[in-house]
């Protein structure tokens, strides 16, 4: 069921969004819940079909996705809109594929990737925010942004991203970071939300969440930004932060 | 141990946030959770002190809210900001306490409010937003919001609302809505969020999601705003369309 096989039937590529708290992250892994298992659970009821979706990213358990892109081969014999209505319908309330549309022959969510951008959310507040608490991450302590935008600006274009991630087996740790920036979104009720937008080509494992939490030592000032420029250049693991918790972080889009 | 029992200490007045997805509501219920309930338990645990929380609206199960307003007395000898943070401390993630500070003599969070606002939130889209499912509403047939902001004009003013609700024991069906407009929000991730802003001197019981229930069906075209003003003006509850979910509910702030 390799989506390189040749097989009659239809190339389909779709936009799935999930809320990650109640997801042990995306890939299959046996006897978790998965994002790739529940949505490969309903298309086998739909189309009566064993098939296999293969995601742009693995995202971590408790991360988020607006625009995970997945593709899949299906024998589906009828028209998409009632494939892409089925399929929600059964899908939990935690998923939702928001769009869904033939895929060219040669498209792999992965490896025809030109980048992927994520959102990692912070509500910087002496106190919680109930309303927020699956999607953003609390941290009470006072922030000083303009020396957080200053240090994620060190972070554009080709580096050694050795810091803040270990690769994937068989890739080396030089990434090409396109946009890092901290901007401000506003929430359905009440007070500002702080983001940090990065798109990069590729992510090492975890790269996100330890660049916020380095980042968040900048922003608290427990560690000035030539620090955080010298433990960047140092391309060692150990020289990272903590790493920021998982329900922050959303995969907003795969560019192609 | 009833707020107006003369007794030494102080008397406190908080604004407290909740997620309502997990609680029976917020008035104390034997065997239940409830934002009273567990309010009052951690209070008795700083405080070493059964204390009974008076609030300003009885939210019902599901309903979540940015700004409830209680009350209470505490013999607390120490400083509030200890009693604000330790309090927090204990609170679970879907409850927080905004502020607290010394209340006059003559407060009711309930009886000296002047007006109440709610926010009722709806993602207006074919596809689900699993990222906004606890807090908002969603409606996945088209909503025509200018016949719907025509609709909700009427309401405005003193007016018997019997069609959208019964009133608390002993009490009568006319209230005055200051405000009911639909507005558009941001959330933290993508799209616009359609909400009603109702802000009324007081509510019927489930008067907001009455109302939004039966503005719903004029957004949908399956009631004119005349069939809406005959039905408002009928003052009888079977003429309400159905009562929208607890979960798109927000008790925003109390005013006084």
């Amino acid at each position: 069921m390799s989506i390189s096989g040749a097989q009659a039937g239809c190339y389909l590529r779709a936009t799935v969004a999930y809320d990650g708290t109640d997801f042990c992250g995306f890939q299959v892994q046996s006897g978790q819940r998965t994002v790739q298992g529940v949505l490969e659970e309903t298309l086998a009821i739909i189309t009566q079909e064993q098939i296999r979706v293969i995601g742009a990213g693995r995202t971590d358990s408790g991360v988020h996705a607006w625009g995970q892109v997945i593709a899949f081969r299906t024998r589906w014999r009828h028209s998409l809109s009632n494939l892409h209505r089925g399929w929600n319908a059964l899908l939990p309330d935690d998923v939702t594929v928001r769009s869904l549309t033939e895929a060219d022959q040669g498209f792999h969510p992965r490896f025809s990737a030109q980048s992927r951008a994520y959102r990692y959310a912070i509500w910087n507040h002496p106190m919680r925010n109930p309303l927020l608490q699956r999607t953003v991450h609390w941290v009470s302590r006072s922030l000083d942004v303009k020396v957080m935008t200053r240090a994620a600006h060190l972070l554009v274009g080709e580096h050694d991203f050795a810091t803040f991630g270990r690769p994937p087996q068989g890739t080396n740790t030089i990434r090409r970071v396109l946009c890092a920036k901290w901007t401000r979104q506003a929430n359905t009720f009440a007070g500002d939300v702080l983001c940090l937008d990065i798109e990069a080509n590729a992510f090492l494992y975890r790269m996100v969440r330890s660049i916020v939490g380095t980042l968040l030592q900048v922003g608290t000032g427990d560690l000035s930004v030539e620090q955080f420029a010298a433990r960047f250049a140092a391309t060692d693991r150990s020289q990272a932060g903590p790493t920021a918790p998982a329900h922050g972080l959303c995969l907003m889009a795969v560019r192609y």
